[in-house]
């Protein structure tokens, strides 16, 4: 039994490749790192890795975090620059038992001293993305239309459980801005006894509710993971709504330690990858209802096709 | 009705300065800021503010963060050099719809942008810890004896909660390095329909449990914020023994929007200072005992003597 579940179309060649190992008899964390790698190094995904959207300096800062559910192991990185792969470096922070969690220089310093590889993470396409947003108004940030966080939960046969994050963050944030992505309980969580989950949408509106923490506590109560993610999403939505008049995106997904899966997000459009040893790796996309209810399908082969050129169009300056 | 609950005995004089100022009806925000700011600006207290220790590279770096129990608003800074009153910034960036969470010289950019002004943390009397500790051997980080992140709630004549925290973090961590404090959930939490709480303690161990969440979270499922803490804490402390053969440090005080209160801890050691509508400021000694139960008594004349006088001490290099 084995399983892997991620947020975003953008996932599936990752999960792709950590379902191939999972089956191999792979350790969770091994899988869910070589998975987020998978993102992190596609050039065409502009929310993650190489490619991804800058600050507004310019400067691509980078969040990442990693879980063992095992020992509850944490280790993240935050307004990290020029680094191929801010997840592994999360996750060989995640074995030290102090200084676990290192931002912006520090961070830089211990990957560079540990002998992760300085890459310039700024591609020309997102340079061409920058230019293009400076000539426009003045834009409310908000997350990506289709694709921002990429967040992993991941079951392997020994029952080990393991969660994963990594993102560039708000297209034209704040230098040193954080969202959820590295926050513990908010952006991910992960408990081999019970499951894990992880977030992805406006990270400010996503910590006040501490999701990711909250629907792993409710599947811990008996709930099957679905219910769990709807009710967590429901309940931080309508406390948004009611005492800050509008809730930001919130898009969940969720594992537990049986392989059983759940998805929840107040948003149209939001797509997840999900593969397990009794299903080949998919894309679903999602539809909130009424009452928090989320209902999916799989995405069809048309809408597959027109995902992938429309993120590799040309930059229309 | 008010209150105010506080982490340490460094807490007391900025309790008694917020106590003075709920009493008067101030807002929570008001409050909890300005008591926050008096432990920042004692130069006496090495793990908050000014004189406070500083990380492996002789620099002060300070996290901070402000939550609001009405909106949920959330601000908060991380690994900040050189501003004398991090709350006040975290507090400052709690009113950001996005981009509220900031670290490193980002933070620091907001800070001089919105009129925050430069000073400069490290003391002479740091510096001479830090010499100190260079001369001695090499130690496992841990946190201060006996003080180290100020952590506070606080609930207004109009039910309005709030908790915030202030600390310079380990002495000699590693730069970059974040703990609990400025992470919404582990270090603090507040939700003016139910309570809050704030933690102490080892960062790395505390944020495992997103333990200021989860007594939130017990007190809306009725319990009192006594058996919330001590719930709370008995169950990570015995999850990161069963799972990692040890527990570091947690110490946690929490209020409710009755104005009752709560502590518990898993050292010996720990004090807290609370004061309210109907109880003057004062400081208690917290003893764990059987079944995770704390047992509490106020500080004695002699304690408290003995506690400045050791404060204020030379330091032997």
């Amino acid at each position: 039994m084995w399983g892997m579940i991620a947020t975003w179309r953008m996932a599936l060649e990752g999960v792709t490749k950590g379902a191939g190992m999972l089956e191999q008899g792979a350790d969770a964390g091994d899988a869910v790192e070589a998975a987020i790698r998978e993102v992190e190094d596609f050039p065409y995904y502009k929310s993650v890795g190489y490619g991804g959207l800058p600050n507004e300096d310019m400067e691509v800062e980078l969040d990442a975090a990693y879980m063992d559910g095992d020992t509850l192991d944490v280790g993240a990185v935050a307004a990290i620059r020029d680094y191929a792969n801010p997840v592994s470096i999360a996750r060989r922070l995640s074995r030290e038992k102090v200084n676990s969690v290192l931002v912006g220089e520090g961070a830089e310093r211990f990957a560079h001293k540990e002998g992760f590889e300085r890459k310039n993470m700024l591609t020309d396409r997102a340079k061409a993305f920058y230019r293009k947003r400076k000539k426009e108004d003045e834009q409310e940030l908000r997350p990506y239309a289709g694709h921002d966080t990429v967040g992993m939960v991941c079951l392997d046969c020994k029952g080990k459980m393991t969660a994963a994050t990594s993102t560039s963050g708000l297209f034209m944030k704040k230098k040193g801005r954080v969202g959820d992505s590295p926050i513990v309980g908010s952006g991910f969580y992960a408990d081999s006894k019970v499951g894990g989950a992880s977030a992805t949408g406006l990270g400010e509106d996503l910590m006040k509710g501490c999701i990711s923490y909250e629907i792993v506590r409710l599947m811990k109560e008996g709930l099957h993971p679905q219910e769990a993610c709807e009710r967590a999403v429901g309940l931080l939505d309508r406390e948004l709504k009611e005492r800050r008049g509008k809730a930001g995106d919130l898009s969940l997904i969720a594992m537990n330690n049986k392989g059983e899966w759940g998805v929840a997000t107040n948003i149209q459009g939001f797509s997840f990858a999900v593969a397990s040893w009794g299903e080949e790796p998919k894309v679903y996309l999602v539809t909130p209802g009424e009452d928090s209810r989320c209902t999916f399908e799989e995405a069809s082969q048309e809408w597959m096709e027109d995902y992938m050129r429309t993120r590799m169009a040309p930059v229309e300056e």
